[in-house]
């Protein structure tokens, strides 16, 4: 058994000026160990004469697939447990922080959402260079690490792995980091919570984290969210596989824009003009018009709204799909919300771990859902908000706060951050949206939301080409600009609704994360398309 | 048991002086059929006094949802045989063809790649109206009709469902088609054969059918080929899946153009303009960067290329994978073939009725692989093509002509559709490509081919930001434009290999199809973007 605790100083690792200190002598070593000369040699250990721990440690030339070289089976730091006890392992995985303190050296090692702590100790086997080496080199490099798996009884608090720790009896750098870093993985990582006076000095700022989202989307919340939204998709998809829907593509490049040319990017094609697809409404639509009766697709959606909100971005990814229905689209509408339902239950038991660790640096109440959902109809919805002291005329939308409102009184009352709201005015849908057959005011739309944010809208939509005209007219619209919207129509369609969802927003109001930027790997706003 | 050959006539019912025929009389049925008004009104039944079949035929209202609307549980086509026989089944599909003699009708109903014959004969129940009415019904109309399963011993040839025809009660138009189609279902599903004389008079041609894709997609053919579409990509995500693969999303909005700007489309961006993504593959190098080792993404890919060709788009949807290995890019390769081994294993044992039904249209000879896959070293292609009589040079690259030959010899001599070529000559590869550690011609990349072209190409990428840089000048690369991509290596990258496949180009040569237009749904070429 081995002493566990770090050494001092290790306390308040963050102060500024243990940072700086920090940096300057990564910057040394790293010029140190370039200096030493790495990639094109073949010269692979640093050591000198007499070291015992000669062959032991050291820069490794660069993998360009040699097949000469060693082939070792690596162990994944998430396996490291009690298990493995007194066994000696390899490990691939990068260095996350290092502390040196005489004879010995403490480093954290990282692998994805997972931490270990190494003790390298001066001893019969390992010599003072190769702790020195050790200690020296840069935060965030790439090393394969032989050691020996270690009980730790008191427990290792700040790892992930606290049952062991790793003994190292090698240290090999496979990818060298610069030293300095424009973001320390630590302080990206640390909580933020709403009371946390220390936490507010050493948070990184969204720009510096997205202007280097390589090193950002490193921190355990990062590795977790995207696994998370992985998540989200393959369950999307196969929930809709399972209920018989068929995967479709639908082309981004479009000849004109649909619904008037608003916030529509153009591209230029060949000799002449296209659009970015804001929905691929009209193909998925067409699809149900082609016999392919339930469909889906995943893919870029394209905004080019000048709306720079927490929720909105230009590009984003749109879960869609379409069913035909037989008699009623809330044949179409509970579908969606059975979805949803599944989805919810699915990062529930399968993402514990991932929810868990998101949770622990963005603190967020659990996401609550009934099963069936909960399906309120809008008039419910305006009396719930009259009551509140909200006014909403019955032809009228809901703000973006009568929503958040609502979000808050349907929790209160129901206990769910998920609900669907049916029956929208007629007024505010589309010309496409199907009216209500008995209620001139309503129309067959809904919108679903969760933690009070919008996160699908849908509706049947019309199928029958004469009264799509009608509709179209009675909004003013030039026919001639949908001829080929309304063709599709033309020989045959059934009854059919469906509806598009924000991928990102839905990771987002999950998690109860507070920006969208969080949820998109290399988010596009109308201020940021890189990198 | 009742009669199931077709009325006289229908021999031949693809000649053009028939197809005018029936166009006209359908045209006055559908105009009568308007006149007596459907979609706004209430009244269900255009039948006359005294009639037998009164209430058992007409045209519906308008499906609104209305909640008043009987409820009917629906048989799928597909699932009528001759276990359902003597049961009355309702089943709400298209009327592919009629053709109507005295006293007779004759219905196909088509729904999806299935379809059933139907008799209506005037009887005690069934009036002489409703049969005409049913004879006028245009094609391509949605009908819900009620029906007894009747067996049919001496098989109906012309249906997909041989073992059984229906006896109809009762039909009902959901959705009328116009009366004139701008092509036949029955034209564009007939079989393509070389030898076919007769066939060639009555094909459809490429343009009619992308114009009318609405109808187009309709065919049993078309059903099957984006079904087994859906497939691959059901596929290759659940296979990288398993292996531990993460989805991710890559934006398709870029800030600069990759590789010195060719072939890209321009978007206007605001106040500025960015560029459409040739490739995600900056983005999956970034997401290995950022630790999450193995991943997968599936988008749209766009290239302005003006190449009007059997395999090119401008807009098509890719399969990009990345991976980071431990000492050999070979790790990385053999996954990919291994991948492609379990797509081919899935599409044979899972879309055979599929398979089948493309085959009927467009013959073509079975894909054949082998598993593990065959892997051929660039210099062994060299020889393989010089004994063939063609002289490739050892730092040259093979001809789309020279792949073709390579593919043929390659299936002559191994039996194999599918194969891995290794070691591609560096001079061929772009900058950021592994030259080989012992090979100074040679670099650590491949392409895998299907039936002799290629659909995939990857390599090891370089990894080291600094022999990235030296490698671009090497290659007259201006540094200053590449320098966020050579930053994304520059805290530490595990070594990496990867590639992108793309999709319609696998779906086309799995299927042996001649044009990458039949396997994209809303297909984009230089001189295409609609519908």
């Amino acid at each position: 058994m081995v002493n566990n605790k770090p050494p001092e100083g290790a306390e308040k690792p963050d102060s500024k000026k243990a940072l700086k200190k920090e940096a300057k002598k990564a910057e040394k070593a790293a010029k140190k160990a370039e200096h030493k000369g790495t990639f094109l040699q073949n010269e692979s250990s640093i050591s000198e004469e007499g070291d015992v721990s000669s062959g032991k440690y050291g820069n490794l030339p660069l993998i360009r697939s040699d097949t000469t070289a060693s082939i070792r089976k690596f162990t994944y730091v998430k396996e490291l447990n009690k298990s493995l006890s007194d066994r000696i392992v390899w490990v691939r995985a990068r260095l996350h922080t290092v502390r040196a303190r005489g004879k010995q050296c403490f480093i954290v090692l990282r692998q994805r959402e997972f931490t270990v702590q190494v003790l390298i100790n001066v001893s019969d086997t390992v010599s003072k260079s190769m702790v020195k080496f050790s200690s020296n080199i840069p935060k965030e490099s790439i090393v394969d690490l032989e050691a020996k798996v270690v009980e730790a009884p008191a427990g290792v608090a700040a790892c992930s792995q606290r049952e062991v720790e790793l003994v190292a009896t090698q240290i090999w750098v496979v990818s060298s980091s610069a030293p300095q870093l424009p973001l320390q993985i630590e302080d990206a990582s640390r909580p933020e919570k709403p009371d946390d006076e220390e936490g507010l000095n050493i948070r990184v700022n969204q720009d510096t984290r997205l202007d280097n989202r390589v090193l950002d989307l490193r921190t355990p919340t990062n590795q977790a969210i995207f696994r998370i939204e992985a998540g989200v998709c393959r369950l999307f998809r196969e929930i809709l596989t399972k209920k018989g829907f068929v995967e479709i593509h639908t082309p981004k490049i479009i000849p004109a824009a649909s619904e008037g040319g608003a916030n529509v990017f153009t591209v230029s094609y060949f000799k002449g003009s296209a659009y970015l697809a804001q929905s691929p409404q009209l193909y998925k639509q067409m699809a149900i018009a082609a016999d392919f009766e339930k469909v889906f697709t995943v893919g870029a959606v394209f905004r080019a709204e000048d709306s720079n909100t927490h929720r909105h971005l230009t590009e984003f990814v749109g879960l869609d799909l379409e069913m035909a229905f037989h008699y009623h689209y809330h044949e179409v509408m509970l579908t969606i919300g059975d979805l949803f339902t599944e989805i919810f239950k699915g990062l529930r038991d399968q993402y514990t771990t991932e929810i868990a660790i998101v949770g622990q640096q963005f603190s967020a109440e659990p996401f609550t859902f009934l099963d069936p959902p909960l399906v309120l109809q809008y008039p419910q919805a305006r009396k719930m908000l009259a009551e509140a002291g909200v006014e909403i005329g019955e032809e009228e939308d809901l703000s973006t706060p009568s929503e958040k409102l609502l979000g808050r009184l349907v929790k209160a009352k129901y206990d769910t951050d998920f609900y669907i709201l049916d029956k929208y005015p007629l007024a505010v849908r589309p010309f496409y949206t199907m009216p209500d057959p008995q209620n001139p005011i309503a129309s067959n739309s809904y919108d679903m939301f969760m933690r009070g944010e919008e996160i699908i809208s849908g509706a049947q939509r019309i199928h029958d080409p004469e009264f799509l005209t009608e509709r179209a007219k009675h909004h003013g619209i030039d026919i001639s600009t949908i001829a080929s919207y309304i063709d599709a129509f033309k020989y045959g369609c059934p009854p059919h609704a469906g509806g598009g969802i924000g991928l990102e927003r839905v990771v987002m109001l999950y998690l109860g994360l507070d920006n969208i930027r969080k949820t998109s790997m290399f988010p596009r706003d109308p201020k940021r398309i890189a990198p």
